[in-house]
């Protein structure tokens, strides 16, 4: 065995590197309108993609998932929570239901949920009369560029920029493959349990969020790979879910999943084992992928809905609205 | 080979948990004190451990951090980058200027940081007039339990609740071994490359935060188990910096670091492979290691400085403190 190179860091590449100092939005101005002030804000670009469990394709699975571009943008995912005792209960409705009422709550003014995605969470789990239990994701974007998200359990999501993963979740569970888990009986997680977290994006960040059955069937080079080549956020959803429903149903895919269970001591009888045999395959469950790019838009401010592009421009969003609040001269 | 265990995920156990719903701090009240308001507000008992390099001992090594429990809490830490074409040039001194610009301005009224860790790189940076560069990391947290982080490079956090790692940030790199780094050339980054993010914390939460020096050398477990073992922050991140101290000149050891190498295909040349070895090894480097307690205490209203501990509230900090907004009648 030789030892790991203890080489030290290398200085960073030389590049000719010119940042977009002004943030002045370039404005299209005609001869005839009037000078006029603007500011930068996020938006999102949602695509999705969904991909029922093999065994469940007849009653489309018991994933659910909203994805909403108005206003700055929203998604949430709930994954239904199968190997209950009452087994006459379908997962889905809980999830679906649990997913229904987040999306409507959301511009509920009366809830004054205002953006905040572990309110929308509480309210909208307070407001599901069905039983079982689910997974739950919910990211708001604001329009400063900050995206909010609340988590309970092992929905993942990751911000891609510039070919690298650069923020991820961690899921929460109480043991192997048990997720926290947001529920109908009182011994559940509640919005409380959530993962509450926030990250600024930049113009250009591909968002890619998922039911377990996306991040145990597919690792983040191929993540990475499949978003380079896409050639938007539709095409992008559907090829990760249609690579992790692949990897899913090979045996003989090393996942994410079979290298988790063998890194926590589960792995083939001892005699398999003899053998040369361990545990390995993909993961058959739902899938279900929402990919998101976030893009800064010029937001004329006499005209609410007047949005032009400001493309190209890869400052933090939050220090490029707050530097762009002036008026052109 | 055979395949994963595809079983459905299992019921949450049916733990009896008793949640704390009432948010009302438990005031200490004698016959002759009135009866007065209280807040919960989050701090951060802090402790840090800083190992050299072994070669390079003598002169500190080129790690720098400092940490403060005034307010509710603020550390931060920086890695001077080596591999330098002037060699002449102490990489720890552009260090250890960053770190105590960063200290020293974080108060300053006329800068107005206003506990924004993003801000407080832009103008430590601009007043670092030292050569060369470090990979950085600033957390500050805020009253309401809210972490806030700037982080440039492969410094590592990590927020460990419940014996789990619930939070973690992605390290930013060029190429394999050559992080992002704040510098003081124009090729480097700047605070807009920035990965700026937040986190709720609760009760109870550890930060595990420090250089790659750290995280290169040892795992998850090795510091969930350390967390759970140790008296205290200090002895805490004292146990950390040591462990990986003793993983980094192990030979013999896999370390994340090696792990890593390999999967982006660094090995050792074919011929030894042949003779069934590979690459493996810790890496040795400096290491800084900062460990934090997350504690909810009640702020009495009419006396800031008033503090008593409201133990064992599992609350988001952030959702206590708002319910926790009232007169006691």
């Amino acid at each position: 065995m030789a030892a790991a190179s203890t080489a030290s860091r290398l200085s960073p590449p030389s590049r000719s590197h010119v940042r977009p100092r002004s943030l002045r939005p370039p404005l299209r101005r005609s001869r005839f309108s009037p000078v006029r002030a603007a500011k930068l804000e996020a938006v999102l670009s949602i695509g999705s993609h969904l991909i029922p469990h093999p065994r469940k394709a007849a009653s489309g699975g018991e994933d659910a998932f909203f994805a909403n571009s108005d206003d700055s943008g929203v998604f949430a995912i709930a994954d239904g929570v199968s190997g209950w005792a009452q087994k006459d209960v379908n997962p889905a409705l809980f999830s679906r239901e649990l997913m229904r009422n987040s999306s409507s709550f959301l511009k509920d003014e009366e809830l004054q949920v205002n953006g905040d995605p572990q309110i929308l969470l509480m309210k909208a789990h307070a407001a599901t009369s069905s039983i079982r239990s689910a997974t739950v994701i919910i990211a708001v974007l604001e329009k400063t560029g900050t995206l909010k998200i609340a988590s309970v359990g092992d929905c993942g999501l990751k911000v891609i920029r510039k070919g690298q993963v650069m923020f991820s979740i961690c899921p929460q569970e109480h043991y192997f493959d048990c997720p926290y888990q947001i529920s109908s009986e009182a011994a559940g997680q509640t919005y409380q349990d959530a993962l509450v977290c926030s990250v600024n994006l930049m113009d250009g960040d591909m968002i890619v969020s998922g039911s377990d059955g996306l991040f145990d069937n597919i690792f983040d080079q191929e993540i990475i790979s499949i978003i380079s080549e896409s050639s938007g956020v539709n095409e992008a959803a559907k090829a990760l879910a249609e690579l992790a429903r692949k990897h899913s149903v090979d045996v003989t895919f090393d996942s994410p999943y079979s290298m988790e269970a063998r890194s926590r001591n589960f792995d083939v009888p001892w005699w398999k084992k003899l053998l040369g045999a361990k545990l390995i395959g993909g993961k058959m469950d739902d899938i279900t992928v929402v990919v998101a790019q976030v893009k800064t838009v010029a937001v004329l401010e006499d005209e609410g809905g007047d949005i032009e592009e400001q493309k190209g421009n890869e400052q933090s969003i939050a220090v490029a609205v707050a530097s762009a609040e002036q008026n052109e001269e």
